[in-house]
């Protein structure tokens, strides 16, 4: 399952806030069952355009990864929450809702398993999965 | 722009191969116009499965990323092409097409810019973007 979320937030000091990001990345696969399987990485970036700039993190967990682009200029921030095992994206938007105060939102969740691509008709796709 | 392509793969000694995977992630950034803005991160992962092992790699690019997730015993492979710039799909769907060898794939393309969502009308999220 790989959740999506982007938004405008009101809490724009939160993205420039590198340490909340780190916190955020680091506590928060635990809380949702995700396994981290390494630290979190997050700096400042300054793009050639002067309006553009924010931070961006990362942090891995087993198979998969959680990252956060901020665009603070905009009070715009890009949210994944990829996971190889189910969680409940109710709660996570709702967390993040509450963590960002968002004044406009969208979501989308899309399954990335392999499970549904083997059961795909071939049609659908480039030729049958190979027998494993 | 966000490109989403899972597939079953033939060339199944990638997904093991941290080096190609690493050299993919380094190189194909500035093959189409992106800025990478640190090294990868690649590593071998393994599970609490013994089937469940494979490679993950990530890296920056100026506000957003690309990643890889492999599945080697599935021979299945996740890769994520994000980038706050327009780029060529059909063109990064090709490439990934002749690296891997796809034996069946799906892919999907995701507007994850502040523009859209700025232009929506304001039923469809949670209230207006505030204006800046």
């Amino acid at each position: 399952m790989h959740l999506i979320v982007d938004g405008f937030v009101s809490r724009r000091q939160i993205l420039e806030d590198e340490e909340s990001i780190y916190k955020f990345l680091d506590e928060y696969p635990g809380q949702i069952g995700m396994t981290k399987i390494s630290p979190p990485q997050v700096f400042r970036y300054v793009g050639t355009k002067k309006e553009d700039w924010g931070v961006s993190g990362f942090v891995f967990i087993a198979e998969s990864h959680l990252s956060i682009h901020t665009f603070v200029e905009r009070s715009f921030v890009n949210v994944d929450i990829f996971s190889c095992k189910d969680f409940n994206a109710d709660r996570v938007i709702q967390d993040l809702k509450s963590w960002l105060k968002f004044t406009a939102f969208r979501s989308q969740l899309i399954d990335r398993g392999w499970e549904s691509l083997a059961r795909e008709e071939p049609a659908e796709v480039e030729s049958l999965p190979r027998s494993k």
